[in-house]
């Protein structure tokens, strides 16, 4: 189970001895074994207990990935793809040693393709850096998880964020792949058409495969028009089941909404702090409108008049950059607020996402349960997808804490499993995740595990992710 | 190779006499060996060489389905479901014989979950009967091949239509699924939530795996709040470039066109006499606008600007239920007015996709190669996802017409290829397209045939489908 603080080195994989000679002799001083290093890439930022690999080597491009695997493949050496380290349920630790493939080096934006709205990019690339990059073409890519994560890890763990509602997740993002499959073969997935029916969807099986199957060397996705207008507002509710009426109300009526994010009053308490806001302490729901100046203004007079109906009040907007941009970082920062809230705690994010119907029953249930067991954790939505998080604060000089917040997060997913949800909206499986897929998937894991088997027959992709220990 | 009238019997699977004798026993008199109903089963609306099932069964329930798929393979009899037999590449011939699985009769909308904007139907319902029923409940589903195809076979070709360019394809519009395997099991795949990051991605992998994987017995579809306003429009271009750089220009402007469809001057001819239309000969866009009625009004005024900008004139707009539903009702049967122009001639619809900005060279190409070649081919297109149709029509009195319709198809598809594109955007792969799929795939081609063998060994659902012959 989770634990803050252990770092395990696990017993040696067989054979990984030979595997880092052999990785050496090519990449020199580009192959580490020293303990920071590995400290570094076998632990991410949630709470699970990190599994140090034996080795890291840092790959400069697609040809080198494709060599260190086969190298790896050839002494059946795990691999361990590895990005920015922002993972939250564990992807990057190497429960059973092996080696971490660093491609964070591979950070090249390789064409921008305008006309079509896409672009290629290696895996390295940060969300951040490719909106930078792209900055004067007009264009901008929407997805969001609150890391500058790499585009390698967004892809691999299926992430989203605030824009999701309007633009979708990675899954509809991503067009086109090139990946290193377990055998050591370099191949493309997918093209760079819009639409295609000819065969199975691959590029959509290894979006989410979390590294299991393969790993990503280049990634094709799709960019969006910067909108001539942008619109931000805020409106707070006295009552949970006000704010996510709003929500299902306003998506009902096709208001094309580009963010509607959630934040409870604790979560509103801690972000006024840390961000130095003035947000009303209540219910709070954040949006963004994009379009044309008549269309933002006409889009948010309406959301307006749904929160009216809903008791929504303090209905504020602004087309101003600065002050959007202060609102959004805010956002993203609420893991943050939470953990300054209570210095020195441990943090412990978690997702699930259900049917936007049964978000306020879920949600309202979940704040007793929190209550009721005397824990604190600050909840943020991506309610226009039925999506919630709850940062649950550690206190590690109470031994009890860390097993209630662990109970608490079973009862989560429980709960969402039965309102027809699913254990992890975005974060993904990791290790943290597997106990729940069962109970999610049913039968349906032995089609997860025969492809896994059909693909990766010797279990060398990011072993004990997903599926747990498969035989 | 294509030929219009054979319809061969092919020799029967082996152990078929014992699966038909006990489906009989099961099921009576809805299993049927009559020539007439195996025929109807064994050809779609293509060109393509039908080959007949050696039985036809008439399932009425997923737990019928089940069993029947459980008796199949206990005698390794293939198993190839049918919908409404409305697939354009061959998809329900029977190249190995076996029992064509008729799941018309599932045809019940099981759930509308208005709130969540998703509906749960049998794979046996159309698309025309799904609008009909949700009629009452301000929603809709946008996907519409030209045919009043079931959602079962929608969801296995990955078909998309005229509003794909707003509302994607079958691809982002299949929640979850149920499904029966291949070892005759029943099981869910996916959740009602719309997003998850919880394991592979099996929902799309059976999207757009024609039958090949599994029969469906279950779809949760995403539906849309029918817009306030829609307006319809069209604008006309002396050339090609123009119309195609409007298509580009309005995307660019992040304008949330809802349709975006291209007629050159050939099929603008034969559907203003099949369609009794006075449309002006020339290359045609039709688009749609959905939104407020203010919103409407803007995009539809900027768009004439763009189109203005690139030699486009004539626009014409509506917004009366009556113009828009002939207009549309015109560009679905376009085929059928190609058709009309050549009496007697047998027609062959064929689809390619390419990144949007090769759009214009592709077509021109393919307008100069069918002149050069003197066949007779019209064209439409979803311009807005760069996807375009070929209507080729074959004169059955001039026996090379039909080896240079195919050398023209073969062109076509190489010329998308060369472009980035791929085979088909919308139509599948049947047996049709199976030749184009390494060229297009490559290496790929292997991780699918491992796909296929891990979840059918025995090759009896759909086989010869989207790979060929496997061993």
């Amino acid at each position: 189970m989770a634990a803050q603080t252990a770092s395990h080195a696990p017993a040696k994989a067989p054979h990984v001895d030979e595997t880092i000679a052999e990785l050496k002799a090519l990449y020199g001083d580009r192959v580490s074994t020293a303990p920071a290093v590995r400290e570094q890439h076998g632990k991410d930022i949630s709470y699970h207990e990190a599994h140090l690999p034996d080795a890291v080597v840092f790959a400069e491009s697609a040809e080198e990935v494709q060599r260190i695997v086969q190298i790896c493949a050839r002494h059946k050496t795990p691999i361990i793809p590895f990005g920015t380290g922002t993972s939250l349920e564990g992807h990057i630790s190497a429960p059973n040693g092996g080696i971490s493939l660093d491609v964070s080096r591979l950070n090249k934006v390789l064409a921008v393709n305008s006309e079509d709205l896409d672009v290629v990019v290696q895996p390295g690339v940060t969300r951040k850096q490719l909106n930078e990059y792209i900055r004067d073409t007009g264009l901008f890519f929407p997805i969001d998880p609150g890391a500058d994560a790499s585009i390698g890890g967004m892809t691999s763990t299926r992430a989203s964020g605030t824009n999701a509602v309007r633009y979708g997740t990675m899954r509809e993002n991503v067009l086109a792949l090139q990946v290193v499959t377990a055998d050591g073969r370099l191949m493309r997935l997918g093209r760079r058409s819009r639409k295609s029916s000819a065969g199975y969807d691959l590029v959509k099986l290894f979006v989410g495969s979390e590294g299991t199957l393969g790993v990503i060397t280049e990634v094709t996705l799709r960019l969006y028009g910067i909108p001539e207008s942008m619109v931000a507002a805020t409106c707070a509710f006295d009552t949970l089941e006000g704010a996510v009426n709003t929500v299902i109300q306003t998506i009902q009526s096709g208001i094309p909404v580009a963010r509607i994010e959630l934040m409870d009053t604790y979560t509103v308490d801690t972000v006024n702090k840390y961000s130095k806001l003035d947000l009303p302490p209540k219910n709070l729901l954040l949006l963004e409108f994009h379009g044309t100046e008549a269309g933002t203004k006409e889009q948010a007079e309406m959301v307006q008049a749904i929160a009216a109906e809903n008791g929504g009040g303090n209905f504020a907007w602004t087309n101003q950059a600065e002050e959007r941009t202060k609102m959004w970082q805010a956002r993203h920062d609420a893991a943050w607020a939470a953990k300054a809230a209570r210095p020195g705690w441990g943090m412990w994010a978690t997702d699930v996402c259900v049917p936007i119907s049964r978000l306020a029953e879920c949600i309202l249930e979940t704040q007793k349960d929190i209550q009721a067991n005397g824990l604190y954790a600050p909840i943020v939505g991506h309610v226009g997808d039925g999506n919630f998080h709850l940062t649950m604060m550690i206190d590690p000089d109470d031994p009890t804490y860390l097993p209630r917040a662990e109970a608490l997060n079973d009862r989560l997913v429980a709960r969402a499993l039965a309102l027809g949800g699913t254990c992890t909206g975005e974060h993904g499986v990791g290790i943290g995740k597997i106990k729940f897929l069962y109970e999610e998937h049913g039968e349906a894991m032995s089609l997860m595990r025969s492809i896994k088997k059909a693909l990766d027959p010797d279990n060398i992709m990011n072993p004990g992710k997903i599926m747990g220990p498969i035989n």
